[in-house]
């Protein structure tokens, strides 16, 4: 932040226009251009010459009229209630995903839930089992931590090559929210874990049951027993009321509409830990048990499907995250990787949270090819695209985080490039 | 963050209920008292016997059903287009306000506009006058930053004497958002200000016109030129397309649908900063310009028209915020004042933005009057009521900060009163 800060000196205010040396960062916008609407000055806009819509119009806001396109995409799938919908990305700004437009990966559909009936079952080898209701939950001790939400499967279509059209869908299972419950090891504490227990299983009350298997390390460490997300108590979609938050792993241990938890000493081998969620090798074999999502970037302003509408200072956008702790540095190459340049990290970064990084380029006119490259405090660096293949091969469906190219032509169109 | 890091060791595994020495933080909780219902283990409640709601059920998500009461309110006035809504704090958690639940204070009604026709005009005493339009303004150099916004009139019907029956109606013009957009000494710079220039005119293009005088060193230091929030472009009545935000001041100085910017030598002394938005002080003269909201915090969690369901522990949880910078310290009072014990700050301290507190209280079953104070990095304590009125009567209708008391009565009651 405060790379940011001022001065309010002379200094300052006698800067010149063009101050960042770009020549000008709105080079034709001068007074007197305005298109001759109505509503442009020196006319008086329209909706200036009659009172608006009331006050508390909506006892629960909503977007404007003019945002009608800024929703979630459902990926097509064989059935209604099983598969993806991808937060789009390039329409948004900062780092919170608004409620409204977080993704989803659903197996079984989204249970309508009576939180007055809900109950989380707390059992095995412990030495005192709990059923608890949501106001034992809600009376417990409370924290709030910002960390993103990643799907294993994100990315993962255009591992072989680029396919995919825009950022909505390259990169969008991707969320970030500030989530408020209890620390599960707060409950742990309570039940009096047998010291021989190793994994905890964690059942949640879809129509699949979707379950999964946890070591019992990080189930002390950050996890999170959540019942409110951004401020409000969690969507329906997204685990109302209660659901884990298992920090920087991949989605769908972050178990939804949580009604159980089996404390043991091994993992449970559930179907969704053996039948999928595990990362097939070149060699056959497929590795399980792969939580952590790497550190991976992406470019969101301008990405694939929009369009640079003037030369000149156009300032590229994105985000990135680690699955293992903080982000340290990001770095944008315009040149297809020939050159980096570290770019501005905006904000304070949170462990395993989503920052937004930005960088000043001024666009020539000229074809381009934009990339960002993340690298977190364990020092590991996003590999590129060739690095994964040579590494994993192009058959393993989860944990894809290769350097991301959109290619700018000379007409400013930006799409999905190989570079 | 660091002081919730828990470690992984045998010492912890093996600790007891009540670990935290509270004799168990759920003490009737045991499985086997289940109430019996169908969806109560050992039943398998019913949504789990059919496929839930489709995937991407709503493409902007909503809220579930049963929090149907969780909505802004609004204070009855004379017209419908002039007067505040109020945000349900009661109901909320964390830090962040959802969007759709943010206070309104509006003048003149919410404008609905196109943002192709929106344009910025800044003038006045500058070298290059700009007309911008909001493809210039989102191609600028951005920073997200969390503030709160706090209208200068909150908690002040409760000056005299407690008459607000809860929080919403006490606290409830308070949000806490991530605001993304331009640093406006950015723009300021682009069109070169007159070294004799002090004051800056911010106009709005609600039907109201509503309009404000800003000093120039709060416009160089932090005040922002914001389109989006809580990641998304601003709700209707929140400003859409672009609004100001004046960091840690009176809301109304975040001039919302903002068309002007005139750039000056003495304040403008337009309608809203004369006829209303000035303290009245005792002795019947009135401050003027007096922006800055000080330190405040208010317990959330129990509030007034809440319940305690069971004695033993019940988490004490609040807000606390300061316009002089971050908060440093928040104290808790269970004894309407008597003695207190400092509380635990959730999450990192951002300058002028919400912090949510926590204290661990155990309810013994008996009266209790709960009290907080905030204390911000310049040293400033929040006052009390009677403080407030010795300094500056009973008359002033802004800039209310007093410590808020919630009585507990032996049935667990909370109500608003006076200590």
């Amino acid at each position: 932040m405060d790379n940011q800060k001022v001065n309010n000196s002379k200094r300052k205010l006698l800067a010149s226009a063009g101050a960042i040396g770009l020549g000008g960062l709105v080079p034709n916008s001068a007074i007197g251009q305005s298109s001759g609407s109505e509503n442009m000055p020196p006319n008086i806009p329209k909706w200036m010459k009659s009172l608006g819509e009331p006050v508390n119009w909506r006892s629960y806001g909503l977007p404007s009229e003019f945002e009608k396109h800024v929703v979630k995409f459902k990926r097509p799938s064989d059935q209604p209630t099983e598969g993806v919908s991808l937060t789009p990305l390039q329409d948004l700004h900062g780092t919170i995903t608004p409620s409204g437009l977080i993704f989803e990966r659903q197996h079984g559909g989204v249970p309508i839930i009576d939180p007055s009936q809900q109950r989380l079952m707390v059992h095995g080898m412990v030495k005192r089992p709990l059923l608890l209701d949501m106001n034992d939950i809600v009376r417990l001790p409370s924290i709030s931590r910002v960390y993103f939400l990643e799907c294993s499967g994100n990315t993962s279509r255009d591992w072989a090559k680029p396919v995919s059209k825009n950022v909505q869908q390259t990169h969008g299972l991707l969320s970030n929210c500030e989530w408020t419950g209890v620390l599960l090891s707060t409950l742990l504490d309570e039940v009096g874990v047998d010291p021989k227990a190793t994994w905890i299983l964690a059942e949640g009350s879809d129509a699949s049951a979707h379950t999964r298997s946890l070591p019992i390390g990080k189930c002390f460490e950050d996890a999170m027993l959540v019942y409110a997300q951004n401020g409000e108590m969690l969507r329906p979609e997204q685990g109302y009321p209660l659901r884990l938050i298992i920090p920087g792993w991949e989605g769908n241990v972050s178990v939804k509409w949580l009604r159980r938890l089996k404390v043991g000493d091994a993992p449970f081998y559930t179907r969704q830990e053996t039948s999928r969620y595990t990362d097939l090798m070149p060699d056959g074999k497929a590795r399980e048990f792969t939580f952590v999502m790497e550190a991976k970037s992406v470019i969101t302003k301008p990405s694939g499907g929009q369009k640079l509408l003037k030369q000149g200072f156009n300032e590229i956008s994105g985000l990135a995250w680690s699955g293992n702790g903080r982000i340290q540095r990001v770095d944008v190459s315009t040149d297809a990787g020939k050159t980096w340049r570290e770019a501005r990290i905006d904000g304070p970064v949170q462990t395993r949270a989503v920052v937004r990084f930005t960088y000043p380029w001024s666009w020539n006119g000229g074809p381009a090819i934009l990339q960002s490259r993340a690298v977190d405090e364990t020092g590991y660096v996003q590999p590129t695209r060739s690095q994964i293949i040579s590494l994993r091969g192009i058959n393993s469906r989860y944990h894809y985080n290769a350097i991301q190219s959109w290619g700018v032509n000379s007409n400013g169109e930006v799409s999905n490039v190989q570079a």
